[in-house]
C-alpha cells in the first residue's frame, strides 16, 4: 500500500480567506440592499499592468507567432536578457555584488520559498517571526521541520514574536536556529527592518552558521534611507541568505507570475564531504522540477528595467504608498493605534478595547461594510492587531476611512 | 549548523544534454566551414503558437492593461474557465467522468511531476520504466525514496525493463511497487501503451494499493484506437491514478508554460486515521507552494478548445507526425531498425552493429552533422539506441535523413 507524507495531518486548516470570504457571504445574503462592501484584505494588487509591460508582452506574444522568433524552453535559470538586468538595476546599480548568474527566475516568489525547502534536510530547527506569512510554516510542516502542532504553536519552531514592544524587530533567539526566515518590508505588519537590525541577524547566521532565508518581495516600497533594500547590503551576507523577490507586488505581476531567487555562490553548507553549495542544488531542484518562467512575464519582468517601465512602476507604488499614508493619517485621526504603511503597502492596527482580531473584523463588515484581515490569522502574536492593505482604489479607501471615522 | 537534504548527494550528474551540447560545440570549433548542423536531438517544440493562440493572448494582455478588466492572482486550481473546458474536452467528451475540480492547472508537467512527491513518504517503493523520462527518478532520489546509486541503478527504486522483447511495455513487476510512473506515448521510446496493457497496471495497483502516476504529455500524438488518450478510459483509474499533461507537446506551449494535473476525488491513501484524499493533499500543496499559471498562458490555453483552436493543433501535430512517418520511413530503407514515432513525436532506433549510443551519436555528428539522443542517456536499456525527435522543420527532416542514407 502506498503512503502518504505524513506531515500533511499536522497542517492545520487554511480557513483564514476562505473564513473571510464566508463571513463576507453571510452578510452579504442578510444586508443585500446596503453600500458597496470595500475589501482592504487580500494583498493583491488593483492597478493594471503599465503600459511598457504590456506593450512588452504584445511583442512577445508576435514573437511566438513568427516562425523566426517563436521560443521554446528557456533556459535554466531564466534569459541571460532578464537576469542581467536584474543583476543590474536591482544589485549593481547599488554596488551590491551579485552576478547574473546568481538569479534564478520563477513563477513567483511563493513558489520558491516553499520550493526552498527541497534543499534542506527535515532535522532543521527552523525560526519564524509571529505574526507571519503562513507559507514560511506550512511548507516546513509538510517539509517535517516543524513537529508536531500543540494547539497554538508546533513543537519544533522557534518562534520570534513581534510586537510593539520590539518594535516588530524580531529579537535574536536564545536557542540555535538553523534556518531563519525573514520578511522586510514585512507581511503583514507593514514593518521594515533597519540596516542595524538586519546585520544582528546576518551577524548571528554568520557566528551560528545558520541560513537566512530573506523575502523582500516588498522591497519597492522602501521609502526610509536606513532600511536595507537587499540582505546583500549587509556584510558578509553573501555567505548566509537566500534572498526571494517578485515582481507580482513590485510591477502588478500577480496575475502575470514572475519572480526570482537569488543564491550567492559563496554561500555553503558545511557537510561531511565537504562544503556542499546551495547554488548548486538550487540549480538542480529547479532543472529538474521545473521548466522556466514563460517567455512572456520575462519579456514583461524586463520592461519593467526600461526608463520608461521604471517611471510606471514608480508611479503604481506611489499610488499605493499615497493611499498607505492616506489610511494611516485617517486611522490614526479616528483613533486607532496603527503601525507599518510607511515602507511597506499594509497597516497593522490595534483592535480598540482590546477586542479580538475577528470581533474587530465582524465590527468593520457590520458597521463600516469594510473587509480587513484579522491579524490572529497569522499566528499568536496577530491578535488584537487587524491587518489593512493600500492594495486598493484610492476613491474605495476614501470611503472606508470615511465610514470608520463615523464608527469611532 | 544548517544542514542541507543528504539525498541531493545521491543524483548523478545530470550531463545528457550539457554532454550533447560540448560535443556539438567541439565539433563546430574544428569543423567551421561545413553545411548546416541540424538538431534531431532535444523534444522541443518549433512550430509558431497558433493564431488563436496568440489572438487570445494580445486580447489577454489588452484585458491586463485595462483596469475594468485587470486579473490579480487566480484562484487556486486555475481559472473555472479553463478547468471546465479541460474536463469537458479532454474527459467528458470522451464519456470519462473528471469534473473540473479535479483539474489542477499548473505551469506545467514537470513541475507536477516533480512537485507531486511532495505529497509521498520516504518509504514507498518507485518504480519507473527503463529508458525513462530522468525527471521521475531524480524527484524521488530528492525525496529519497531512490536509495543509494550503485553505478548503474538506485538501489531502491524497481526498474521495468522497456525493450524490443516487450513491446516496450513494461511487465508488471514481481515485487510489490507502490508507486509506479507510467508515460504513454512514451518518452524515450515513442510506443505506448494499448488498453490491455494499460489495464493491466490498473488492475495490478487496485489489487496491490498502488498510485500510478501516468504521464500522458503526448496524448495528443495517438493515432490508433486501441491506445487509450487518458487512463481514466479504464474502469477503476480513478481509484488510483494521478494524471499529468501539459500543453507543451499538443499546442506548442513550452515556451509559455501551463499544463495540468488531474487528481480525482475517489484516489484515497488507506492511512491509520482513515483514508486520506490526494485530491485534498495536492491542493493543500498547491495552494502553499504555488500561485497559479499566469492569466495569459490560461486564456491562450482555452483558445486551443475553440473550434478554430482544434483545427489549428491538429494541424501543427499533422505537421509532426508526417515528419515522424517520413523519418521513419527513409530510416527503416536506410537499415535502421525503428520504432514508435506512430503514435509519438519520437523515433527510437536501435544503433547499427551493435555500436554504443555515444558512438553513434558521434558518427551521426561527424559524419552527417546530424544531432540525436543518446538512449543510454534515459537509462541503461537505452544503450544500443538513439531517439530522434519530429520536432523540427520539414525541409531541416528531410536534409537529415539524406545525408544518414548517403552513409549508411
Amino acid at each position: 500500500m502506498f503512503k502518504v507524507n505524513p506531515y500533511f495531518s499536522q497542517l492545520q486548516p487554511s480557513y483564514l480567506f476562505a473564513e473571510i470570504a464566508r463571513r463576507v457571504r453571510q452578510y452579504e445574503a442578510t444586508h443585500p440592499d446596503g453600500a458597496e462592501i470595500i475589501s482592504l484584505g487580500i494583498g493583491d494588487v488593483t492597478l493594471t499592468l503599465t503600459p511598457s509591460v504590456t506593450g512588452a508582452m504584445h511583442q512577445a506574444t508576435d514573437e511566438m507567432g513568427c516562425a523566426d522568433s517563436v521560443r521554446g524552453y528557456c533556459p535554466d535559470g531564466g534569459y541571460t536578457f532578464l537576469t542581467e538586468a536584474i543583476a543590474a538595476h536591482d544589485y549593481q546599480s547599488r554596488n551590491i555584488s551579485i552576478h547574473a548568474d546568481e538569479v534564478f527566475v520563477s513563477d513567483g516568489a511563493k513558489s520558491d520559498l516553499g520550493n526552498i525547502g527541497d534543499l534542506l534536510s527535515a532535522d532543521n530547527r527552523v525560526a519564524v517571526c509571529d505574526p507571519v506569512y503562513p507559507v514560511y510554516i506550512d511548507s516546513n510542516v509538510m517539509g517535517g521541520r516543524a513537529g508536531r502542532w500543540d494547539g497554538t504553536h508546533y513543537a519544533n519552531l522557534i518562534y520570534l514574536p513581534c510586537t510593539p514592544e520590539n518594535g516588530f524587530a524580531p529579537q535574536l533567539p536564545t536557542e540555535h536556529a538553523d534556518i531563519i526566515y525573514l520578511c522586510s518590508p514585512n507581511n503583514p505588519t507593514g514593518t521594515a527592518l533597519t540596516y542595524s537590525q538586519l546585520k544582528q541577524w546576518v551577524d548571528y547566521a554568520r557566528s551560528e552558521e545558520s541560513l537566512i532565508i530573506f523575502d523582500s518581495a516588498y522591497m519597492a516600497y522602501i521609502r526610509q534611507d536606513d532600511i536595507p533594500h537587499s540582505i546583500y547590503e549587509i556584510e558578509g551576507a553573501r555567505e548566509v541568505a537566500i534572498e526571494v523577490r517578485s515582481f507580482s507586488k513590485t510591477a502588478g505581476f500577480t496575475g502575470l507570475r514572475c519572480g526570482y531567487t537569488v543564491v550567492p555562490r559563496a554561500l555553503t553548507c558545511r557537510a561531511e564531504g565537504g562544503p556542499v553549495s546551495l547554488h548548486s542544488l538550487w540549480s538542480r531542484r529547479q532543472s529538474t522540477k521545473f521548466n522556466g518562467a514563460g517567455y512572456i512575464a520575462q519579456r514583461a519582468a524586463l520592461a519593467t528595467y526600461t526608463p520608461q517601465g521604471i517611471q510606471e512602476t514608480l508611479d503604481s507604488i506611489d499610488y499605493y504608498m499615497s493611499n498607505a499614508a492616506m489610511m494611516r493619517r485617517r486611522l490614526c485621526e479616528a483613533g486607532f493605534t496603527c503601525y507599518g504603511g510607511e515602507n511597506a503597502p499594509y497597516l497593522w492596527l490595534r483592535t480598540p478595547d482590546g477586542q479580538s482580531s475577528w470581533s474587530c473584523f465582524d465590527r468593520l463588515l457590520n458597521e463600516c461594510r469594510v473587509v480587513v484581515t484579522p491579524g490572529s490569522g497569522f499566528g499568536p502574536n496577530g491578535e488584537g492587531f487587524i491587518r489593512l492593505t493600500a492594495f486598493q482604489k484610492r476613491e474605495k479607501i476614501q470611503t472606508a476611512m470615511e465610514r470608520i471615522r463615523q464608527l469611532m
